[in-house]
């Protein structure tokens, strides 16, 4: 079945509606390395959720199946555009609706840039605390759609836990107000929550009201430097073990630190082979309570160096290389990222088994962690281009996943299924909760038109 | 269709299934005022998964409701049974059985009290929040089967919050593990927060893994009489806006205080008409400068007494009679419990309006509230036996839904929909979200055997 663009035209003003292959080919992927695509047959640009209504309807009608897209930063390929594909491109629903300090929420339309809000909400002394590295780009409604974590996960939590209410529109094209804007409610199914992390398979998300915190008072950063990925791994278990909770704990490898020395010659690679980057932000002197207990984990856990940074700028450096990693990485070729998360006490374990898995393979895997939470992103550099490198390297990190079920883990702590993480996803859940997966999707989707083939089959 | 209680007594050992009407009695409803409920057929107590399994696939076959009962505790009705049910009991499942100070988390069955998972975290130096005012003799299962609320959820959250992952008996008899050990995952759809608040309807519960914080070091108590409402929810409201996110913000109108003055002669309407207990428990220095907010709060909203409480003793006494308000009115009568929920900076409104409809109604309504998440419990005090003064209450608790409603609130804050608050919930959901509960519901028990007639009409 292919789509009709003159109908389509029909549905939104003029110059919304872009069919031009030339224009449609930059909407039909996200950033996922070498998972499939194919051109959309339109890419929409919605004003309001009557317009994403209208197309959705429109499309269940004909079994025309229904992409939506943020910006596109997605790294398993849940943006992907299929063969036939409306894509719904949120990139003109961007605006903050509204912020309210006393009720600590913010209502925003699902295409407004992460760091936006960030912004808007810390101007208001308030703070959005998910920050996925992708924040400076990446939507909300994406981040709603993968449930995207961050760097301050390991104390605040993920997307999830901020999504108060969602307006959604089904696969049939039905308008609904999910969730709340009370602070809390035992008022039928969590609904809200169900939609948030499924990746655009059971409805597309119009409007978020997100939760927000107060800003917080300080930070103070902690670094430290380690011989090898070991003795990193038993500072992480120490600082974890202590009862202290970082407000960021972050494990940077020695071929990620590589990366960005060849890149911006930052000497991130002078003072040893793997970096931990930690952050406490409790409020009052207990902060610095907290930084001197992590830094006595660190020397504990055998550091080649470690300090308390006393100087803001400098921790702003040190995370904004950490941020530089993938960037330096795609420098070389095409970055396949893994994205497996174990309890956060085998962290080490992890580490240990990704070393055996580069060792068996020949490969170099460059390793940056959410250490605190357990959250590994292991990367590999393909040559662009070398399908059978590519071939290669998926194989490997399906070893990558396999190990980290083994260890009770899961395939996805932050990036989603999308079309790479099927196979793991479909081990990690087993056949009961997946046909549960089905029914579920059918209720809000009959049609089966939002975004087929993604997350599990049907 | 009647159950066969010779067919169920093969599935368990002997004594473990109850059909002698005597004793079935005490399982046959919660402690919801005035809901309907019918003996049941049986009830089970079931000492293992496979058993609990074994009776929902006995009962999906032949159409026997199922209704599942933690300690019977709650006040919508959500456990009472209906005509010709199994009542499956908890109270054999009553095992902790793991706490991992490394991973933060406990595993437990659904039996477990409460406050005995608090106890046994607490030996190892962790925190399980979620405290509702029942915590003494309520159970986990119940209390993930409502998503219970308490006195902490203003700063941190309620039980959802909490709930890893579930083992869960499906309405068709398989067994399914739900959610993650770790700390965070975007693998699938979140089906155990869909689990966490449905009531029993979708599944039954057979072990819960539990999210663990590390214990607080100090909580400092705040105290406020006022000589009305209006000036004890300016108090809250200014509370709320001071940035301070208190640990516990409770209010006790003067129906309340002298209920219990009237049994425990403690003296608490010395102070004036209505208190205000607020905790603040920020580690260090600062969770005494956030005292002083709350009690500047206090003073600049004309309480007529305040104070820091420097005497833990005396604190924790103003909480325990926080706690005998609802015994204390249940030796006057049947107690008619409220549980909605508004915006929390609309509490002030909500009591206004409260106290204009008792007045109209020319009744008492007596009212506890979380009031720094908005949470009120307004309760009325029928003669035992009155039906026509019942259902006069009723009626006087509908006009407090629809004004809940009117305000963005919620029917139901903590207590869950049970049998009572169906009504409001329609309302509150209106009826395209009703039908993605109906068809979800289709999905997880296609016999619809599991707490029929609870939370929505099928």
């Amino acid at each position: 079945m292919t789509t009709t663009p003159t109908d389509l035209a029909g549905l939104l003003p003029a110059g919304r509606v872009i069919t031009d292959p030339s224009r449609v080919a930059s909407f039909a992927h996200d950033e996922a390395a070498g998972a499939p695509y194919a051109l959309p047959a339109a890419v929409v640009q919605p004003h309001d959720t009557a317009e994403v209504a209208a197309v959705v309807a429109y499309c269940a009608e004909r079994g025309v199946p229904v992409v939506a897209r943020g910006a596109g930063t997605g790294l398993s390929g849940g943006a992907n555009a299929v063969e036939g594909a409306v894509v719904v491109s949120f990139s003109a629903m961007d605006r903050v609706l509204r912020i309210d300090p006393d009720e600590r929420l913010a209502v925003v339309q699902p295409g407004v840039v992460n760091e936006d809000l960030r912004a808007a909400c810390a101007a208001k002394g308030l703070w959005y605390p998910p920050d996925p590295a992708s924040a400076p780009w990446s939507t909300i409604g994406g981040n709603v759609a993968t449930n995207a974590g961050g760097l301050c996960c390991v104390k605040y939590g993920v997307t999830r836990d901020y999504v108060l209410g969602l307006e959604v529109v089904t696969g049939r094209g039905d308008v609904v107000r999910l969730g709340r804007r009370t602070a809390k409610s035992s008022a039928g199914f969590e609904l809200a929550g169900l939609l948030v992390g499924s990746e655009g398979t059971l409805g597309l998300v119009t409007e978020v009201t997100v939760r927000l915190r107060g800003e917080r008072t300080q930070e103070h950063t902690v670094v430290g430097y380690f011989a090898d990925l070991q003795s990193a791994g038993r500072a992480v278990a120490r600082a974890v073990a202590s009862g202290v909770v970082p407000s960021a704990l972050e494990l940077v490898d020695r071929f990620s630190l590589r990366a960005v020395d060849e890149w911006k010659n930052m000497g991130l690679t002078d003072g040893g082979d793997v970096l931990l980057l930690a952050r406490c932000d409790a409020p009052g002197a207990v902060g610095a309570q907290e930084a001197d207990t992590v830094l006595a984990c660190f020397e504990a856990a055998g550091a080649t160096w470690s300090a308390r940074s006393g100087d803001p700028a400098e921790a702003d450096a040190l995370f904004a290389a950490r941020r530089l990693v993938y960037p330096a990485l795609e420098r070389l070729g095409m970055v396949l990222s893994e994205d497996v998360c174990v309890p956060r006490s085998l962290l080490p374990e992890m580490l240990a088994r990704l070393e055996d898995i580069a060792a068996r393979h020949g490969v170099h895997i460059a390793t940056l962690a959410h250490a605190g939470d357990g959250n590994l992103h292991p990367m590999l550099v393909v040559p662009r281009g070398d399908e059978r490198e590519l071939a290669r390297c998926r194989g490997v990190f399906e070893e990558v996943v396999d190990q980290a079920l083994a260890l009770g883990g899961t395939v996805t702590g932050e990036h989603g299924v999308g079309l790479l993480k099927m196979r793991g996803l479909a081990d990690e859940l087993g056949p009961a909760v997946l046909d549960l997966h089905r029914g579920i999707k059918r209720v809000w989707d009959p049609a089966g038109i939002l975004n087929p083939g993604k997350v599990f089959t049907t």
